[in-house]
């Protein structure tokens, strides 16, 4: 089968509030986006019904000839099951299957920081970058060492777990069961929690970021507030890591540069010989989930798309 | 040029306080070992020297087709040279090609711990095991992660520093200028000097662990003292590398069982989701930095040694 230049693949970003979707060409760029909300309130069954639903959708439309879909928590990507993904409250769902069925076409599962580091490797902030920590805040806290475009992975699928570093040990108690953990500090749930506290005002994650952006004084000082904790997690990731760059997704990739130069100064004062790498937000904003999961399918398409290397094992990398 | 059966290498590793050196049989066997002290207190020319007579000696006497030198800290391995050594007081010390024109063979820098980690992971603990961490606890506190053979150097050589991860934000001043790293708590140095005041006693560190290994009383209760803040570091590292094994050496792998089945519920009690990691002792006790710093001579030999796979690039690791 060869390409023809009307390819499209089908992309999804299984987040912890919001299921996100791409269509995407076969250079991965972003032709159509869409999104709906996850359900997970009313169960791990209502969350597989909303991905297919808005799966199906788009495969009606735009008749992708493949899909790939990025999901939190521990996988196993080979044989395209979600072991265990807390926010989704799925245990064992074999989604890749599911999906393939629903569909009627290949479907490759990854998955979702992994995936959005992936996609910074190639064309966000990690390029050019040899060895670059991806750091996804949003819902969850997690993280993805990237060495010479490949994407450390752990020997149980759950490296880079930086969310459930304990940085507070008398801190609040944990989804995970621990207390403390960086999560409970720095997830957008944690600060919008806390911003609503702050102001009476009950207000989402996403309304909070809104106003940090325009500049709110609460958000600003909530984000002072927790900047010490977030430096303690990644003075501990720096330390065993050694990442050359650090790219940072979620909130504060929006806000931009006012949230970074505290975390810089904060994450110096915590190193000693450690080389402080640099700090750079997230380059494809909301799209890297999907777009990481769209380079998956890409890649093992039968003519790779020309977008820089896939991942290729080199005799010399400095693992 | 053919290997013939005589041919041996020679093997240095650099400690804290001990010069190691072993002959070796192109099969990493050794042959022979020796050490000497070295002579850090009288300051980094003084282990430059203590290290080049060492090896001459050695030279003159098993004529080595090779030599590998292993230094703890920060080490530029292509180009031969020490960026920085605490321990040793080295800075910018072009050590290959000291000892190459002292010895007048072919020399080959490597780093202490993931040399050892390397010969572990071919000869020792790590054996049959894709993904595991070793850690080296002496005079300083250091880990490497070994993934299929190959071993995580960082953006800038410093990956792996688990001694210097703050575990007690309160505590001791630590060498590198940070209070409270695992290294205060933890290392030789930490645990003889808690071992001294306990007991009243001017211990070092190599017989405080003779005595832990006959059951002392002291020892035990210092151990207890020292596993909670042993297994928050590696709760740390766990749950960033999500290792399928702990290789410990050093103190702890001497006294064996005793040693590791607190650790092991200690780790535990600190996971959630997270799988804990077999424990188990390093393999080549004192040996294991002076078969690494080998290996990497005989892997570069051009009759590769019988040993198990060097390391290669694989198409489809899971890293």
């Amino acid at each position: 089968m060869t390409r023809t230049a009307d390819e499209v693949v089908l992309a999804l970003d299984a987040g912890g509030s919001r299921i996100r979707a791409a269509v995407l060409g076969p250079d991965a760029s972003v032709l159509h986006r869409a999104s709906a909300a996850t359900g997970a309130e009313r169960g791990p069954d209502a969350v597989v019904e909303a991905l297919l639903e808005l799966a199906a959708g788009l495969a009606a439309q735009y008749r992708p000839v493949a899909a790939g879909i990025a999901v939190p928590g521990i996988i196993d990507q080979a044989a395209g099951i979600c072991t265990f993904a807390a926010n989704l409250g799925w245990r064992e769902v074999p989604i890749r299957q599911w999906a393939a069925e629903e569909l009627g076409i290949p479907v490759v599962l990854g998955h979702d920081v992994r995936a959005a580091a992936l996609a910074e490797a190639r064309l966000g902030a990690g390029r050019g970058c040899r060895s670059f920590l991806y750091v996804r805040m949003g819902t969850g806290i997690a993280a993805a060492l990237v060495l010479d475009g490949r994407i450390l992975v752990g020997g149980h699928g759950s490296a880079g777990e930086l969310g459930h570093l304990t940085v507070r040990p008398r801190g609040r108690l944990c989804a995970c069961g621990k207390r403390g953990c960086l999560e409970t500090v720095a997830s957008d749930p944690a600060l919008a929690g806390a911003y609503s506290r702050a102001t009476g005002e009950e207000v989402g994650a996403e309304e909070m970021w809104r106003r940090a952006q325009a500049g709110d004084d609460v958000a600003e000082w909530l984000w002072d507030r927790t900047v010490p904790a977030l430096a303690d997690g990644l003075a501990a990731a720096v330390t065993l890591f050694d990442p050359r760059r650090l790219v940072i997704g979620g909130g504060p990739a929006q806000v931009g540069r006012s949230c970074f130069e505290p975390l810089r100064a904060a994450l110096e004062k915590r190193l000693a010989f450690q080389t402080t790498p640099e700090i750079l937000p997230a380059g494809l904003g909301a799209d890297a989930g999907c777009v990481g999961a769209g380079l998956l399918v890409l890649d093992q398409r039968p003519t790779p798309a020309r977008l820089g290397a896939p991942p290729r094992p080199r005799p010399a990398a400095r693992l």
